[in-house]
């Protein structure tokens, strides 16, 4: 029997944008982005009452399939509480549909704002592993879920015992050397999609390809970022993708090209450049500004946050 | 034309025995081991003499098919010698055929031995990155042969241009916490029999698999011992090799079922195990003594060395 929380409680949480997968590392590296998501809810007496202002707006529903929605109730039940009715409030910085988190952005989001609810009636929150576990529940993957819960780069990975997953990340250090320049399209993609174009088998030839270059990502990510361009080489999603997302495609050749480690950001179409340069050249944002992309430099975001009250010290 | 060396040039060599694999890494990651064969070659007039004490004496051929020999004549090439004739010595720790890296701790040993040779004769020495290319292509995979020639642990990759491939490699450094132990059995194994028994397919949930683990060892052989358990996790090799050597397959299992992170040593049949604790569980102990297991704690293994004379201070 959960408890029943009582009208009126406030929490705000601040949840970053991903890019995962990072080139090799499938389903298992992944980097928060400062570009931020806000959450507030309100408990309320009954009903169910959702806004979305910013990215988003009038495209997701407003009812309890909005995914917000979703993971606040399944934080609650988490946290051994229930609300009578809900009033959401979602300011949306993150782009949806273009492989820069913004659905485990919302799932972390409202597991964290569930946090803050079940705070001010003092019970116990979920912990920053139990964040990891319900949200990737959500996802099918822990990569983008854990850098929203934890921040900064993660490894992450699955653990299947019968027919349950366990979930679980380590944090890795970004090198200060290291720039992320994410570049946006216009163009949307479905991660289903995407991952439907992956073929069911690999060679092991492939597969040790892959396996090679995500050790050396983490080396070169944490302590030589002068092993970034190998270190990001890819063969089991990367070009399989790329006749769903041609202009996304030749931006990373592009980039390469100009030896700029250039990946898909997750399953795409967005594009995540990593540079010791504080700039890319000039060839890659031409092509960007012709193609659409808008190409912006990030830092690396920070994990989730949340409070009681209506706002976060962002 | 390569400059002819003088007879009477001495030089000696001393590399370390290596663990290849180590799980999830397959031909990729590696660390050098605390037990060292010792090369001593002299310059003559012409002819071959080669000498084996210690292990291998009286199995491996003593004629210019014996791998060292073959080493230092393509080191003399690399370096732009050549000799008249030699004589070298081989004075033997690391057992063969129980996949410690004997054979490349033979090669690599063989190339420092010609820069010993090709430095008395001012001629330039090959660098560590060309020692790593080169022995990778007797090897045909770089992950023993980085770790015998940089020492520590090392993750090493390959690059395929056309039909030359680049072998290279970066060191990592293990954190101080973990202790290896290896468990060297009687029995005999040929990496070519059990390479020959690896799926040329595998599934892409299986090279997720092992590129997440291999990203994951990095971070637990240089930061989170903790974690080592799941970091040593892999699907693409060694169940496959199991039933070729069922002592050392029921041996990992009997060390993880302690808790202990124990892989394949290469392809085994010795097997590889890493523990923050000093000494290995009496159970694992115990199984090693009655399957005829000789179990070692081992130090990380240095770099190859080299110099002019007939002695290396080891």
């Amino acid at each position: 029997m959960n408890h029943k929380l009582p009208p009126g409680l406030t929490a705000t949480a601040v949840v970053a944008a991903s890019s995962a997968n990072l080139g090799p590392g499938f389903d298992s590296m992944g980097v928060a982005l400062s570009l931020y998501d806000e959450i507030i809810v309100e408990t309320t007496e009954s009903g169910l009452v959702v806004e979305v202002e910013g990215q988003g707006a009038g495209q997701v529903p407003l009812d309890g399939s909005h995914l917000v929605v979703r993971a606040i109730e399944r934080g609650l039940v988490a946290t051994g509480t229930v609300a009578g009715g809900l009033r959401v409030r979602c300011r949306n910085d993150i782009p949806h549909s273009r492989g820069l988190g913004s659905s485990a952005a919302a799932v972390v989001g409202g597991l964290a704002a569930a946090n803050g609810l079940a705070a001010q009636a003092d019970y116990p929150m979920m912990t920053e592993d139990e964040m990891v576990q319900i949200s990737s529940e959500f996802e099918g993957h822990p990569d983008n879920a854990a850098a929203a819960v934890l921040g900064g780069a993660v490894v992450s990975w699955t653990e299947v015992c019968g027919s349950s997953r366990r979930y679980a990340a380590a944090p890795i250090s970004l090198h200060p050397d290291i720039n992320l320049f994410a570049a946006v399209p216009q163009v949307r993609s479905s991660t289903a999609e995407t991952r439907a174009v992956l073929p069911d088998q690999v060679s092991h030839t492939d597969a040790r390809f892959n396996l090679s270059r995500s050790a050396l990502l983490v080396v070169a990510l944490t302590q030589r970022p002068d092993l970034l361009m190998a270190a990001t080489e890819d063969v089991l999603h990367q070009p399989q993708r790329a006749s769903a997302m041609p202009a996304s495609a030749e931006y990373l050749t592009v980039l390469r090209r100009c030896g700029v480690a250039a990946v898909l950001s997750g399953a795409g179409p967005a594009v995540l450049a990593m540079s010791t340069d504080a700039e890319l050249p000039a060839e890659a944002l031409e092509f960007g500004r012709i193609n659409g992309f808008a190409v912006d430099r990030m830092s690396v975001g920070d994990g989730v946050r949340w409070t009681s009250g209506v706002t976060v010290h962002r």
